[in-house]
């Protein structure tokens, strides 16, 4: 099942079941008047929106030919925002940067910073900079959308937790992130609105690809239509989905529409590219003794696209022109 | 006006309007389904909110009598979750306590971090310990409850996106908070649910106590029944609230229902007391090279209340204990 939220001037939006092209989609008012909302009463939704998606399959006179630049993020308010760094190889690369030695305990403690989840963007919107000092950024990443979630869930039963998997480019203010890290308490700033692609999908939609927690397949990231970089998702993500879901209940349970992210994709091998500047800055760094690559301006066009190693792309590209404030 | 939220089963729970004593409320279905809807479309609901608080004052026959532990947060979930740090003796204090200077910018810099938001507690419900090893605090703390608030908003007109005052108890597990902070994102596990005083209050009811984003007055704590901090609110707020919503709105827009909080209630004045163990908790290290005072364990009662100068208890009393998880 694939899910999009068109823009409705409501704050969540309405929901809609789209076609495995993409292109055509059904109101899904009867199910659910948002995601959110299905979100929260998902064992009774999900029924309906499979319904939904057999009736538009089978050509009903309800469905409609799908306008991406209508869409809002599939969750325009997410209940949480959490975002993980399970790739290691970014974590290793960026502190090697600035001479810093990685973590202690970067394999066994996941790294996972709270995010702000009243605001995010779709596929199409526009990222309005602030400043161009602040050193804007993108971030290539999967992530996972929760229903309810009790406190003490083990990476073994993270599974039945996960309703939905979303694609999404986690803005980054990188010229905000040293300062506000060394006062002890966390990105704030330096982390605006996140962009996300248009569909957010079931498990099932993704195959085998979608397996222990990590979904296998390739990012696609260009910039002003150049690809940057195209590493692999799978393999090299340290903590999987479950085990980030267990490190975040460690403490706490998480509401339906929790987004758990993965942080950016990252592969060791150089020829797989980027998929934020600050690794490629990083790697000028290393090599050259300062970054080359400046940060993204009024203008800049970022593009980010999910494939399964089928070809397909479930939840469609996200294409974001950054422009002034 | 005084509102609370009765739990009914469902995430956001009921909306009602209770009285200036606060021991009878009124059904506030009418105007919104819950506090969360409510604050969406406040520029409707609001003059629904205050009719109903009329008929309440005179005798409606649908009022009721108000059970406190019927009741939940006033935002079982709330948008987000910022708490500031804005009682600069407490940041000096624990500093100090393990000899290490304050950040260089803590006059001019707010510190601030993105806490959880889908899980807010009521005031009367227990908290649940995972591990006595974790040493849970507790802080008292004042709140603002937002509008939809843009980015750029500025100090001077913060004051206008500021729709309800609350009273909090920032739950704190203070053993998991070096190891967290020294990763560098910030809080997450030492972090659980937030507990919430019972009633949300709009600036009109505080009177001239709530000036230039500060609410004046005391904050009442005691610990198993014996008063361990007095502490008064308005004076040693560095920052006042309309500075924290500045600054947080430098790079990003906040969704209605936006919870921004004061930090810890901390005065100079030793003879105030504490409104938080740690903090006590370093005044024994200063003064004896070590911490007396153990953490909280099951069984323990935390008891919460901030009066205004005229001796009104306006959010009502938080009183939690401490259960087994």
């Amino acid at each position: 099942m694939r899910l999009a939220t068109l823009r409705d001037g409501s704050p969540d939006g309405r929901l809609l079941v789209v076609s495995a092209d993409g292109t055509r989609a059904i109101d899904a008012r009867a199910a659910a008047s948002s995601l959110r909302a299905a979100l929260d009463d998902w064992e009774r939704t999900a029924p309906s929106l499979t319904q939904l998606g057999v009736e538009l399959d089978k050509g009903s006179p309800a469905a409609f030919e799908l306008d991406i630049g209508q869409l809002a993020a599939p969750l325009p308010r997410a209940a949480e925002w959490v975002d993980g760094s399970a790739y290691l190889n970014h974590v290793r690369l960026v502190r090697r940067a600035r001479n810093a030695p990685p973590p202690a305990t970067l394999e066994s403690d996941p790294l996972v910073y709270q995010g702000g989840a009243s605001d995010m963007l779709g596929s199409r919107e526009s990222f309005r900079l602030v400043d161009p000092a602040y050193g804007l950024d993108f971030e290539a990443e999967l992530a996972v959308v929760l229903g309810n979630t009790p406190q003490g869930t083990g990476a073994d039963s993270a599974a039945e937790h996960v309703r939905l998997l979303v694609c999404l480019n986690d803005w980054t203010y990188r010229n905000l992130v040293p300062d506000e890290l060394a006062k002890g308490f966390g990105f704030f700033c330096s982390k605006p609105a996140t962009g996300f692609a248009p569909f957010a999908v079931t498990p099932d939609e993704l195959g085998a690809a979608w397996r222990d927690g990590r979904l296998d397949g390739t990012m696609h990231v260009a910039l002003d239509s150049v690809r940057v970089g195209d590493p692999r998702t799978g393999p090299e993500m340290h903590f999987s989905f479950f085990q980030l879901i267990e490190h975040i209940c460690k403490t706490r349970r998480f509401g339906a529409g929790t987004i758990v992210g993965s942080g950016t994709i990252s592969n060791a091998a150089v020829e797989r590219g980027i998929s934020c500047l600050q690794e490629r800055r990083a790697l000028e760094t290393i090599v050259g003794g300062a970054p080359q690559t400046p940060f993204l301006r009024a203008g800049s066009r970022v593009r980010i696209e999910f494939t399964l190693p089928d070809g397909r792309a479930p939840f469609g590209a996200i294409e974001q022109e950054v422009t002034v404030a």
